[in-house]
């Protein structure tokens, strides 16, 4: 299809009229054709009112339609085909074969939703029969089952032009969950955005559905998040990115006449702690292992390890020495957006002054535009813990090592931590008992724990955690990627003494979506499951 | 026991420093001995201190040593005997019958959530295998379980002494996640609360746990509750209460630097729908059912009916009639406090003198102090639509009747109510569809639907959602009554190719725990199950 910059409200192609949104070709610096004019407070009042009607019929279509529905979206992201890998790679300077995994990924994620919506577990049905003849007190028949909330606004993230944007995560788990989706493309990249939103809308209008489950818009200042966050229509929100970005959603949000939940998966520095037999025994593959999860995509993931925890002494300084070699060999890459890059600079500037903490290495450096410099930093506990902006998220491949006398001066470090994504363990058998003392710590600091990986990669699955304490996200008890993420757009109704007729399919006696229920206080067995 | 007037912070009594909080028999007005010197920002300090201690043990007590912990702090507060069903009487003006009958509830809630425990669903085990093999790239071992969110500060609610306080379902459910709970009481029901304290205080004791799981502190302004909810240790909040209390704690909790979820139960007005057939069939018994459930506890629920809507015509003003009859023959009820019956005596008299708002019955008046004269009003739905003030929450025994043109104006009113906990449907076959047609908003605006039944009576069960949209509820997606309210204080943890000697029990290979986990994306079948 040919680009049109303009936006969608339900099947409706709709231009804009505030100032210009012009993707940049962050490798070359230049402007990419064509110009996608930023939406207005009217543009949001149309697209809710148009999700608001749509969300009645949709919350209700069949789980076997819904999750058709979810297919379809991904059979059309994979029809568009070459367009939109071209199109995702001029806008992001990320490389193809990324682009590629990254298109697998978002499929993948919407399929896997389809499959979930089916299963029907996540309506989490509950049932207690009546007992006419209980005492002192009868007991009514009582259903419970989850149902969505409404209307979800979704913020599309810079660093995932797929799989975390237009169709990603926030998209795919709110739609399972039966809202219908608003989504305010990221200005980095309107191109891949338009061209995404089109496949969903196909998908909508091939599904049979309400026009109104599918929105996409677009607005480079603060007027359309704003209005999208406060409209009462809206009744969650699903944002990646920034930590000022995500706690003033969150504050808009708070401030409603009905506050609603704000998804925001802000910002994280995912430590990687080493214990002493590992890093004897294999100093220089975690140098590699660091190093290879430091640099990979720039350094621009949610999960990129951008701190190491470790005792001082001999193998510490023989792996800090590996990974600074390795840090000096690493190439520059193309950052997503010239305001990353400079965003990047800035932090890495910022650290360069600081007294506490010293640079050990620097990659090479850049020859075109926007191309990101490895940086790593070393710096003693007893700094690290005075100084908070030495836990403040650098965006981009730099990492700071904190050097620590003792356990004790370890476990001060992971106390002192801000919540996190992840923590990475590096271990031994001989490390086992100190890396099981510090668990409680762990647990409380972070969504993942991982042992002897690295925690860029972040799988999509039933067990998986993209989540963490706050800042890391706004909203601990909740997932933004796995299966698990569809539980943050529901909300339970019970329904007490209904006339079988009138109670909703999932909820009927007859069980005739053969879910395992939850019933009289025992987890169903069904004979033909 | 002899009643201290003492505060618990763990197994220590400490006598507060604050302005004395005293219980006054809301039938005679009489002034109750001890004396509750409120608690300071120093106790919370020293209660929070503990809890936070008592934490990281707590969270990984074994899953039956947890569910006897709950079941002897039921035996605990059985044993306490006629001292606590007395005390409980003079401080809330309750009968006597309903106080125990409340203390079954409360032991019962405590047992269930025991047996919640021990099954272990809320753990919500989900495993991908590792796939090593798998292209592009292999996937890791993921496992994840629930772990609970921290310390949880729980405000005690005036109407429900023994239900709703000290040991009621905040405490219960969030101790049963595995938090500690810090208990400020209210200021309505001292003395019971000292009695339920240290029942739990000797719980904790017995089952050996830590002192720091459970502490109880007075206050009479709002130097504890801020405090507590300010508190980094605390990470959840557990509150029944006014709406403008509510909102003050989501305020000054969404304002820490590390926000946490507050779990506020504050205002709705449990709208009875009455559809034609149903109305036409049975008006009179109708009417009786109806200020039964107004006038049970003289209205003091959160489930009270405070509002009729039906359509106009004879069928209606006979159900009025037969209503008011009732009301007018309706014996005046203590009230819980002085304060209570203030509030509700204000209320009502906002009411009186609004034009738009017909007072149709009174009933008896009162002739002791703090008794709540039962009212009922009518109002048209062209005037409920033009003024909020008509759905505000009168809390007592009063109602209003809103009286339709027709069904569209029925379906308007529904669309302008507010959040609800609960809406009724008075319903015969033919009404089948209309009520059909009222569902998704009905769905939209409560947390429990009821069918031929009165809202009043809250099942604790695993169905039971005691919850709703705002203003029902500060989180729409949790209920406060029933099983799953342990949902509310529990947050997931991913652990990444873990060796199993280092796996917590409930993620092991070998599934010592017996869960029906989500294993590779199937529920596992148990052979022994």
């Amino acid at each position: 299809m040919t680009l049109t910059g303009n936006m969608l409200i339900g099947q409706q192609a709709i231009t804009g009229s505030r100032e210009a949104i012009r993707a940049i070709n962050p490798a070359t610096g230049t402007a990419l054709e064509p110009a996608y004019l930023g939406g207005t407070g009217e543009h949001v009042e149309q697209a809710c009112a148009l999700a608001w009607e749509a969300f009645d019929s949709y919350r209700e279509t069949p789980l076997a339609a819904r999750a058709t529905f979810l297919e379809t979206i991904a059979d059309e992201i994979e029809a568009i085909g070459d367009e939109l890998i071209d199109r995702a790679v001029s806008e992001s300077g990320l490389p193809r074969p990324r682009i590629l995994g990254e298109r697998g990924r978002t499929c993948h994620q919407l399929r896997t939703f389809a499959r979930t919506v089916r299963a029907g577990e996540w309506l989490d049905v509950r049932v207690d029969t009546a007992l006419p003849e209980r005492q002192p007190l009868p007991r009514s028949d009582l259903r419970q089952r989850q149902v969505p909330l409404g209307p979800v606004a979704v913020f599309g993230a810079s660093n995932f032009p797929l799989a975390f944007s237009v169709a990603g995560g926030d998209t795919a788990s709110a739609l399972a969950a039966g809202c219908p989706v608003i989504v305010k493309a990221h200005s980095a990249h309107p191109g891949t955005s338009e061209l995404v939103g089109h496949a969903i809308a196909r998908a909508v209008k091939k599904s049979g559905l309400h026009a109104g489950v599918f929105s996409l818009l677009f607005g480079s200042g603060r007027e359309v998040g704003i209005a999208l966050v406060t409209d009462p229509r809206i009744k969650a929100v699903g944002f990646t990115g920034s930590r000022s970005g995500g706690i003033a959603l969150c504050k808009a949000a708070a401030a409603r006449p009905e506050p609603i939940p704000v998804y925001a998966e802000m910002s994280s520095i995912n430590p990687v702690l080493l214990f002493p037999a590992a890093l004897q025994a294999r100093g220089e593959s975690l140098a590699q292992g660091f190093v290879a999860s430091l640099t990979q995509g720039a350094g621009q993931f949610c999960t990129n390890p951008g701190l190491v925890i470790a005792r001082q002494g001999p193998a510490l300084d023989q792996f800090i020495s590996a990974a600074a070699d390795l840090v000096q060999r690493s190439q520059a890459q193309t950052m997503l957006t010239p305001g990353i890059f400079q965003a990047y600079e800035a932090g890495v500037g910022s650290l360069l002054e600081l007294t506490s903490a010293q640079e050990v290495a620097a990659g090479v450096r850049g020859n075109t535009p926007n191309q990101c410099q490895t940086h790593l930093f070393v710096t003693q506990a007893r700094d690290f813990l005075a100084d908070a902006a030495l836990q403040a998220e650098i965006f981009g491949a730099a990492s700071l090592v904190v050097q620590c006398a003792d356990d004790h001066e370890i476990r001060q470090v992971l106390e002192h931590l801000e919540g996190q994504l992840t923590i990475t363990l590096q271990l031994d058998d001989a490390d086992l008992e100190s890396a099981r003392a510090l668990l409680p710590v762990l647990e409380r600091k972070a969504g993942r724990l991982l042992v002897n990986g690295w925690p860029t990669g972040v799988e999509v699955c039933d067990a998986m955690v993209h989540g963490g304490p706050f800042p890391a996200t706004s909203d601990t008890r909740t997932t933004s990627v796995g299966t698990a993420a569809i539980l943050r757009f529901l909300r339970p109704v019970c329904y007490q003494d209904f006339p079988d007729s009138l109670l909703p399919t999932a909820l009927k006696h007859t069980n005739p979506l053969q879910l395992r229920r939850l019933l009289d206080g025992q987890r169903e067995v069904l004979e033909n499951a």
